[in-house]
């Protein structure tokens, strides 16, 4: 069975879009994955087709309604659906490189991608989604959101990434930030590759470049060495994006 | 002037996506920022319009060329160019509010996206590329990154969301989670709004509101309650996405 990710969302002409082009969209193509959309606003009753009222106790903004998302949820899956109900919040739990592992090593994936100020909190509990969220800053939509963590997960699925791309990334450097890289040209404008890059001692590069990651980590996340990084944050940030 | 936004990538078709669609897509059409894309493989000079070659030292993957790059970013600003430089980078600073707002009170911003096992060191140094992170995750490329930063960025210049919204995010929560969220109707498969949100005396209301953010803050991400966030992340993760 090919990973399965359903998204709901007020704006499905955003899916697939990038995810439809380059490594990912290979992968949809050869069906490696599949995407569904959902539109939320179909499950609406009224003749505004209104998904959002505004926030009991008062406030600014509109908050999504639990009975038009709860249908929306129902008629996309059931109960004994394995797959993961991932709610696009900023107060979620950070989404981590382990997480990303975590839902490619499974089924698929269900991502609600909310708007306005907030979804109601009876359905986030009744139908069980979990809050997670891609980073400390606001987005318009839960839609960019959905994108990352689809395009992380669909890129570790088997057969997507090539064989060595994947190992290397698995085994990433202890939960350093990486070392720097160089190419060719031999010299860019009149600076050159490291020497001992060109040394061809291979013990010596590696002691070289895992000294360059640690320093690199310790100046821009300080808390990837101390131990602080955020509570559910991976100690693995990648490379090679 | 509108806010003026280039992106350098291997994948201009990546663009605008969905930036072009909801809230930023009608700010483009309004024309309060523009979108140019640069394709990186136009300055390439080899009949095969290479733009990488292997790692120097060694390793997996393949690097980006410095003289390609350096190139396509000096067809694309000049050196008195006061937008700030991005290179879409897991090593990077994470990317937070805070500097989504100061990129926003800004002229524009140039995104440089990497494909690839990195970028040569050489070319960031030379050219003052500035390396970001969106999280602590690995994506298939620089674009979803840069869709993010634009995304994020877009809706806080200035007509773009509406005052009452803008205002809310700005003073937001001192640096906690929200809190939870209710709307109509008033009763969800036998679950009630809380009778707090009910009673129209606001100081209990405001009083509950801020004891919720405190107690899912310390859940989720005690992290922003003591301090040990990382190192340049902001406190101020936001809500409404």
């Amino acid at each position: 069975m090919a990973f399965s990710a359903s998204v709901l969302t007020l704006y499905p002409e955003m899916f697939p879009g990038q995810l439809g082009m380059a490594l990912a969209g290979k992968a949809l193509e050869a069906e490696r994955w599949t995407l569904e959309t959902v539109q939320i606003r179909d499950f609406a009753s009224d003749r505004h087709r209104s998904v959002d009222d505004t926030p009991a106790g008062g406030g600014a903004g509109m908050v999504m309604r639990p009975d038009i998302l709860a249908k929306a949820i129902d008629a996309t899956t059931a109960a004994d659906d394995p797959r993961p109900r991932l709610l696009m919040s900023p107060r979620g739990k950070p989404f981590t490189q382990a997480r990303a592992r975590d839902i490619a090593a499974g089924p698929g994936v269900i991502i609600v991608c909310g708007r306005f100020e907030g979804v109601d909190q009876r359905v986030i509990e009744a139908r069980q989604l979990e809050e997670i969220s891609v980073g400390d800053y606001v987005l318009s939509g839960g839609e960019p959101a959905a994108h990352i963590i689809l395009d992380a997960v669909v890129r570790l699925l088997p057969g997507v990434m090539g064989n060595a791309d994947s190992g290397e990334n698995e085994s990433f450097e202890n939960g350093l930030l990486e070392h720097p890289q160089y190419t060719r040209p031999q010299e860019f404008e009149g600076l050159a590759i490291p020497d001992i890059l060109r040394s061809g001692n291979h013990a010596l590069i590696d002691k070289w470049r895992h000294e360059q990651s640690l320093q690199l980590t310790g100046q821009r996340r300080p808390d990837l060495l101390d131990g602080t990084a955020g509570a559910s944050r991976s100690k693995k940030p990648g490379k090679g994006r």
